[in-house]
């Protein structure tokens, strides 16, 4: 694998062209942590996958156009470049790219809105990491949450804007015991695999083998976190009392996935006080996921990955050490 | 008093047992700023009986695992442990371990959510005590609101939690004249007394005393601060015509208390100029906690002591000089 | 005009009551970052102008007696005092005596509230500057628009405070397509002056020649932008279909004509890539205007100048070189 990736490197030294794509991939491979353009590519394959099977690939190319337009930015406001060549600057944009499409219908507005986000991201990444620098944490994908909120609130006051595929807004209900079905084993292991496609806003269960594999090519312990948050998330939900849809679909797990993945693999070196503190991180994302879920109702917006970054951040803000 | 106190902490060097309670004890001292484990046990006192004459003996003991349970968790965490010897883990999460049985109904998916709630609120507070070290001001009890305020909004997305006593959501409505009925000379008392007694989430007039007499024991001026703080909230909520019955009831108040003594007795030494800005402060705080209960309406969580913890801020961060 | 202000300025040297009214107009002038008396003058017209022709005179009144109270109360907490002396202690101060008398049907108690509102606005001022401080930027209006946003959420909760010309509380309702007319050029041009008039909360097109000229008198850059801002705003507001009346009245307008001027004449040199970024920024307001139109809907408070503030603060957080 190293040999493999420094043949790469060799290639893209020598190549502009191959270096804007490497950049490119990396910025996908951030999405989950890596810097990686061979994670990146999987992890591309697989929304592609998942888009078409969808029948929405407009999701996967509004992802490709935002990363290559947030790239583009990055270079014309001249960022620093090793920032700028580990991907730091285009995973917040493709995820800005996948949101949009995936929750407004498609039109030339719509186009127009996915480059104006793109080149948004990134001054709101370069914005919102010198505000987090102060305390040493990562902005995570606070910069996408961020820019995919305004845009899309924005769609309610514009009639230029199709905002068909959001969320309804209204009154917070909460949600009735019967709605919390009994459990079978299929949907069980689908909400396990959906749980780490929603991290891309995709509900498709065999497309998180690649995404498994994208991270174990680059970090076996990713890989593991991963699927151990999963897991974890979907249990939690279901003792909670979740509705079992929401839980099947993903959309209570992908939260702490990343969670799990962030504060397991990549923050801290793995260790048994550090599994403690995953754990228990990864069990309050669920919780914080149901809370974001109910304060977002009367706005009609997604969370998005708003869960993660507030239980990541209260879990790497006290900067505890594990020696 | 200082002889007692000598002698109490000559015991808890010999014993860890006694050390052990006796930083449970200032953690609920801490609540009202008192590093001092006479005021926790009144205030436990007067909690208990608050708790036990309203029937909800749960909300007493709910305070007391989590203050334990938070304790422990900080020893595990290897926090400093000269903050930890003053209380300074335990009082966010003794507010939680009362909040949580308040607004809940009891089962057994709630204790663990007291028990999970404990732990969360000391990392909130070493997160949330990072932050505001850049600015050299404390984080107050922004650690148990924000947890409290996840776990309860997360009851509206699990049918296993049954947040059968939160407010209701609902739309903002403005009050009506007449509801702000005419004042009786019993209530404004009472509102007085509760002010201070809601402090701990409870509406019991009788135990106000013992919580007073838990601020003199360890400051005069403290006691002072919160009574004159309460007095001012009363007057100023009836002048702006406020609803009587949440008046009485000490719920305009409480906020209001905590900011009088916290910047006319804690962080300020008392004086003519601290004293006019501590009042504007106090007014400022029921106007403040007006506009909170209008803005949380649609969410259906209470304001906990978010009023109190934006003014003192607000009051803290210019760090004006007295000299 | 250099020779103009320095008689002036060696007037106020020998005259405290001059001083006094110098650093009140400049207090005026800040609102739109001119710190010269002759803009403030020019602005203080415009808008006793545009009140007195709306039939509000309290308006204009209400921004008058808060500047006052702010410098006074600005003085007796010992400020610093260039800074005092450049107005910055009093533009915030203006425009919550300017809101106030805007959303609330005018008493007594309102009056005693924007003699509060003044005060606690210069609390607020030295408290977010200092936070703010940490990365090196400004905190703009922000001291204004959380004491307005606090003290008018709170007319819902107190009978006395009479909120009744606040924007009702609701549901977000997506605008329907159809309730963006066709645009008729007078109306063009209206929206174009309003937009700038409407920074004061005042959508008087005639008044805005006023303001333009007292932007001129201090920078020529910042009048230009000013134009081009209200231009840009206009066009892109039509273009993605915001409703007519809106754009008419110049409510989709003032937060961008602010972003204009602050990101293209005030805190960067204007040049070709700071004009990209301040047009891109500009836009970016419009869109943000219409997402916080619809995210305060269900609190029936207006958004203010909260659109200007958060895309300015994005674009500044950068630090971005353009040497």
């Amino acid at each position: 694998m190293k040999k493999l990736l420094d043949g790469w490197e060799a290639l893209c030294a020598a190549s502009k062209l191959l270096r804007f794509l490497d950049v490119n991939l990396r910025g996908i491979g951030q999405v989950m942590f890596q810097d990686n353009p061979l994670s990146g590519l999987l992890f591309f394959i697989a929304i592609g996958w998942g888009s078409a099977a969808a029948g929405v690939p407009q999701v996967a190319i509004g992802g490709l156009v935002a990363v290559v337009v947030a790239t583009l930015t990055a270079y014309w406001m001249r960022v620093d470049e090793s920032a700028l060549r580990a991907g730091l600057y285009g995973f917040n944009a493709y995820l800005v790219g996948l949101a949009l499409p995936t929750f407004m219908n498609p039109s030339t507005t719509m186009w127009v809105y996915v480059v104006l986000g793109a080149a948004v991201s990134v001054v709101v990444t370069l914005a919102l990491t010198n505000v987090f620098k102060t305390w040493s944490v990562s902005a995570l994908t606070a910069p996408f949450v961020l820019t995919a909120w305004l845009l899309l609130a924005a769609t309610n006051a514009f009639s230029g804007l199709d905002g068909g595929a959001l969320p309804a807004v209204g009154e917070i209900v909460p949600i009735a015991p019967a709605a919390a079905d009994p459990l079978r084993f299929g949907d069980f292991v689908q909400g396990i695999f959906t749980s780490i496609t929603q991290v891309f806003l995709k509900g498709h269960g065999p497309a998180a083998l690649l995404l498994v594999a994208g991270l174990a090519v680059n970090s076996r312990a990713a890989a593991i976190f991963a699927l151990v948050g999963a897991l974890v998330a979907v249990v939690t939900a279901h003792l909670l009392g979740a509705e079992s849809e929401l839980v099947t679909a993903g959309l209570l797990g992908f939260n702490p996935v990343l969670t799990a993945i962030a504060l397991g693999a990549v923050f801290h070196r793995p260790g048994a006080r550090v599994i403690v503190l995953t754990l228990l991180a990864t069990v309050l994302s669920v919780i914080v996921q149901g809370a974001m879920m109910a304060v977002l109702t009367p706005f009609g917006i997604p969370t998005l990955t708003a869960a993660f970054i507030l239980v990541t951040w209260l879990f790497l803000l006290p900067r505890l050490r594990f020696d």
